[in-house]
Order: structure tokens, then sequence, then C-alpha cells
């Protein structure tokens, strides 16, 4: 039995008995030779590579993602006999380190810092003495109150590392409870903690239901030193808001990794917004553990087992 | 009795019984109508508030530092019956808070994400798919391995979570052993550990045998894509050194938040160099858990016990 590996990321999974790896180019259609694969490993591939293997593995049962979003895949139509399995959990460690970053950046003044360096400037508004978290800008995690929209996966990675530093942190799912030692908030019940959040962090998927849950009063129910940070997915803030916010000084800085559009379009105003750090979507992208999540959903393959995340 | 508070940062310890708390101008000489308190807590103390307190508080028995270093505090020549304590503890969590900052900023390219956002550019080679920690470029904690080398309060409290991100992390000290559950290796032992090292954390007091820890030789064992952080003293890094290792590529990257000397001088040609992160600064400076530090030191001098932290 084969599978094909893509060659967009180094792999080498302990394949089970009875099975062969070969690797094929993720930017073009599968070569006819390997149209009788029966698994397929999908990583950044094109559209032209997509379509061909949904069209062309008239004998696949596996399609391994190694994405979080496969939304993409499940809608290329693989035959009725395949089974499309999601990457999650495989950038929980990157996007959770992406996250932490970004706090720390907006927290740390690190965009200041960096300015006044090309000034050659030792600046005194952010180094030597100073109050912990004054009531008009918050400069550390220590007592912070931080609450994670989403708390899925990738949340219960960033929440211990934060609470690690001193924060306080809550998450907000779809149903309140506990999740891994920490409270979580129904999403009917967000308004109530936001005016003491002084970091929101957004985790969401883009979904109907989550389309601009950061709206301008989500921003203007936070206090004025709150940050806000999305790693989740462009479409769940209403960045028009967010940047008036910012110019308005209603909230204390933001970051983003997700943008709406992406690329994010040259002439966009939000480029320029102050008190703002954009990264080009680059949390995740590095899918960690991939070999163990192929060679353990061939050999649950092989006995009929439940596969590891399914689509759907 | 009267214990002298600082007007630098707002206390308010649970005195015990019998004492009175008086706040005193820390930029000022103090004023003859409290030359008799027996006991002063120093934050920010100008050299004029200082040299009053060793010449003018004849009867003082308990000099309570919030800073780390107190160097200059002994140095003033409080009378025989005083003792001096430290500040040592009080700034962990916001020190490696800041180093964590620092060491992300470096992994996850902020520096280079801030320039492309200032042209309004979307960097493909930064966001997107990207290969996990390539030999020639360190983009992540994950599987990275650290070493901090002076693996004291601040160090234990980086440790775990650079470890909770996914690193593998060990310590360098004067003798090795295991503390906080991490392998330390002994300072005599360090060049052995250079070669496999991707983070190296500087987190060493300045004293005669810390002058240039982190010399050219140690710069050169390292990795090309290592990238070297220092948050404890300016002088425990050979600077010009460090800044020949950036020009030349033969390191990742760096940041400091401690120069020698400080502030940096505006002509020092360090400012300008490749790939660093200079902070003014700015890791600790906020003590966290002063007024119990004050209290319980204060308990300790009526009961006759050993105090927290005493100078030397
Ligand atoms: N920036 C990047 O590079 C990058 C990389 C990977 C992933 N991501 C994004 O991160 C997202 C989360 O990933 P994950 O692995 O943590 O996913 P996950 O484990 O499925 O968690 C998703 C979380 O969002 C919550 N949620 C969904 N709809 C919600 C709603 N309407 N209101 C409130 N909460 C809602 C879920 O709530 P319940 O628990 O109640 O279901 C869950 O807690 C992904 O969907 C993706 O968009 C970004
Ligand atoms: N950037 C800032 O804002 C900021 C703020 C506060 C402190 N700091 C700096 O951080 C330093 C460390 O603070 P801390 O609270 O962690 O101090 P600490 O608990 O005293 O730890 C100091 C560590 O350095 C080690 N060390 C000392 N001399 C050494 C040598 N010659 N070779 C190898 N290791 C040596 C010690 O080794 P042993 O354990 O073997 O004795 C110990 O592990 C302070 O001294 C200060 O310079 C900076």
């Amino acid at each position: 039995m084969k599978i094909l590996l893509p060659d967009t990321m180094p792999l080498d999974p302990a394949l089970p008995e009875g099975w062969e790896a070969v690797e094929v180019d993720a930017r073009a259609p599968i070569p006819a030779a390997h149209h009788d694969a029966e698994a397929i490993v999908l990583w950044g591939p094109s559209r032209s590579h997509l379509e061909s293997a949904a069209r062309d593995l008239t004998g696949v049962r596996l399609v391994q993602s190694l994405s979080a979003g496969v939304e993409n895949i499940v809608a290329a139509g693989f035959r009725d006999g395949a089974v499309v399995t999601t990457g999650a959990g495989l950038h929980s460690l990157t996007v959770a380190e992406h996250t932490v970053g970004l706090v720390l950046a907006l927290l740390r003044s690190l965009p200041a810092s960096l300015a006044a360096q090309s000034r050659h400037e030792w600046d005194r508004s952010i180094g030597g003495l100073q109050p912990l978290n004054p009531p008009e800008r918050l400069n550390s995690l220590v007592g912070a109150e931080v609450l994670i929209w989403g708390f899925g996966q990738i949340g219960q990675t960033v929440a211990p590392v934060l609470a690690g530093l001193g924060a306080h942190v809550r998450g907000v799912a779809r149903s309140a409870g506990e999740r891994s030692g920490f409270e979580v908030i129904a999403e009917a019940d967000v308004a109530a903690a936001l005016p003491a959040t002084d970091v929101l962090i957004d985790i969401l998927p883009a979904t109907g239901s989550t389309a601009h849950a950061i709206d301008a009063a989500v921003l203007d129910a936070l206090p004025d030193r709150a940050v806000v940070v999305n790693v989740g997915r462009g479409a769940t803030v209403d960045q028009a808001a967010l940047r008036e916010a910012l110019v308005a000084g209603t909230i204390g800085g933001a970051a983003l990794d997700v943008t709406d559009p992406e690329p994010l379009p040259q002439d966009d105003p939000l480029w320029d917004a102050p008190r703002l750090i954009i990264t080009p979507h680059s949390a995740g992208g590095k899918p960690v553990g991939a070999d163990d999540r192929i060679a353990e959903n061939l050999r649950r393959l092989d006995a009929g087992e439940e596969l590891l995340h399914p689509a759907g």
C-alpha cells in the first residue's frame, strides 16, 4: 500500500508493515504512476495538487491534512470511502509561543524600544524604576487579568505559560466550566468579564457565529489600558473598529497575526494604526509531531479503529 | 519605632506592633525630624539620600533595599549595627517575563515584522508555511536547546516557562547538579555545551569573575543560528565581540536589556548592530511583593531571627 507525502516539509513517519511512502510535488498534479495511493498527506497543496488528489486517487482511504483548518480539502470532494483528518493539535505549541511573544512585545513596549534604539536613545520612560501596571499603562503580566476567547487546544497551551508569569487567566468558550484547571466563561457571559480584562486574546476559528466576535462594543467595554491579540482568524475581529479604538486611545495596543483579508492589502489603513503590531500569519505553519500523527492514523486505518481528528 | 519608606513607589507594608511608617523623599537628604528611624527602605535613592541615610540615621538597624544589587548601599557605609538586606527575588517574575519576551522577539522575527509593517508589506519569508528550526535559522522554541548562564532565582523562574513552550533547558552555575528539576552544568564545563546551544541566556551578576564571561571564544563556539540574550549585567558580555559576531553573521541575533555602560552612549556602534535588540534596562524595576518582604524582615528584626537576604 502506498502513502503520498508532500515535498513541502521534511517527513519521515514510521510506516506500519506493508506501507511504502512516495514523496510528491505538492504544487503539481499527482503523476499517474501514483494514482493507486491509498493514503495521502497534504501540507500547503496547490489548487492543482488538491484537485488532482480528489479526482485521481480513486482508491484513497485516508486524506491526512497537517493543517488545523480543512474547509478547502473537504470542499475538494474526495471519494465517499475516504476519511479526511485534520492536523488539530500539531500547531498548539508554535501558536502558543507566538501568542506569548505578541503579548509580551505589547506589554514590554518592544516597538517603542526598537524605535528608540534606531535613534540611539536610552528611553527612560520605558526602563529603570517603573510602577507595576499603573492604571494608564499595562507593563507586566504580573497580576494582569487575561481572557482567552476560544479556549481549545491552543488556548489551553497558552494559559499555563501566562499563568506561570504571574497572570490570572480565564477562558471563553461555547459552554462554561473548568478546563485544564482554568475557569471558562460561556460566550453569552463575556460582556460582564470585559471591564476587568487587561489582555484579550482571540484564538477563535472562523465560523458563521464567530464573525466580528470582537467588535466595537467589545472594544468599548475594555479598559483603556487593555491590549488585544488575535492569532485565531482575521474575520473574528472588526478591524475598522479596532483601528478606531487604537486611534482614539480607548485601548492600549493590539497585535494581529491574522487579518481579513490575507495578505492585508498594501493600502489598508490598518498598517499604520498606532500601537499595533502586525505579523504575517507566522504563528503556526510549522507542524510539530506530524510523523507520529501520520503513523498513528495509518495504524488505526489498518486496525479499523477510529481515526484521530476526522474533519467535521 | 520608625521606618522610613521611599516615595519612589507605592508601599503599604503591614507593620508589626510598635512601628510607624513615614514616607520620605528618596531624592533628598533625610529631614532631621526622622534621624531617629530604626529602619529604612531604599528604592532608587539619590546619592544625597543614600549619603544622608548612612550618615544621619545613627540608630538604624535595618536597611532594606528593594534592589537585587546593593553594592552602592554597602559602600555607603552604614553604622556597624545595621544590617543591609537585598530585594533578591522581588524581580524574578518581571525579569523572567522580559527574558521570555526578548527570546521570542528574536525567534519570531518581530523586528523584521515591524519593519515590513512600516512598508505595508506582508512578508512571506516570515509567515505562512515554514520549516521548523532549519539549520540556518531558529524560528521556534520547540526542540530548541536553551542554556541559562546564571541559574539562580531568575533563571529558575524563566526555565519552566521556556520548557513549557517546548524547549530543552539547562543551567550553568558555579557548581553542577540539578536545580528545580533542571540539569545544571558547572561554569568550568560550559565550553562543551556551547556548540549545541540555540539560545544562550545570560542572567549573571556583575562580579570580578563574571566580567566578559560571554567573550569572543564563547560566541565563536555557538552555532551560527544561535541567539544571545543578556538580562544580567552589561559587564558580563564583551560587547565589541558581540557586535563583531553579529556583523560577521556568526550568531543569529542578540538582545540586551543591560549594557556597559548604562545608558549606552549615543555614539556607541552597538546601537546599529544587525539583528540586535536593545531595551533600556526595562526587565525589572518593578518590585513584586515588596510590602510582604518589608513586613517580614521587620518581624524577624523584632524577634531577633535571621533576616531574609542579608547582603554579602
Ligand atoms: N495564527 C496561526 O498561525 C494559526 C495556526 C493554527 C490555528 N489557528 C487558529 O486557531 C483556531 C483555534 O485552534 P485550536 O486548535 O485551539 O482549536 P480548537 O481546539 O477547536 O478550539 C477552538 C475553541 O474556540 C471555541 N469556539 C468556537 N466557536 C466559538 C464561539 N462561537 N464562541 C466562543 N468560542 C468558540 C471552541 O469552543 P468550545 O470548546 O466550546 O467548542 C474552542 O474552545 C483555529 O481554528 C485557527 O483558526 C491559527
Ligand atoms: N535586567 C534587570 O532589570 C535585572 C533585574 C534584576 C536582576 N538583574 C540581574 O540578574 C542577576 C541574577 O539575579 P538572581 O536573582 O537570579 O540572582 P541569584 O539568585 O543570586 O543567582 C545568580 C546566579 O548566577 C550564578 N553565578 C554567579 N557567579 C557566577 C559565575 N562566576 N559563574 C557562573 N555562575 C555564576 C550563581 O551561581 P551559584 O548558584 O552557583 O551561586 C547563580 O546561579 C542579578 O545579579 C542582576 O545582575 C537584572
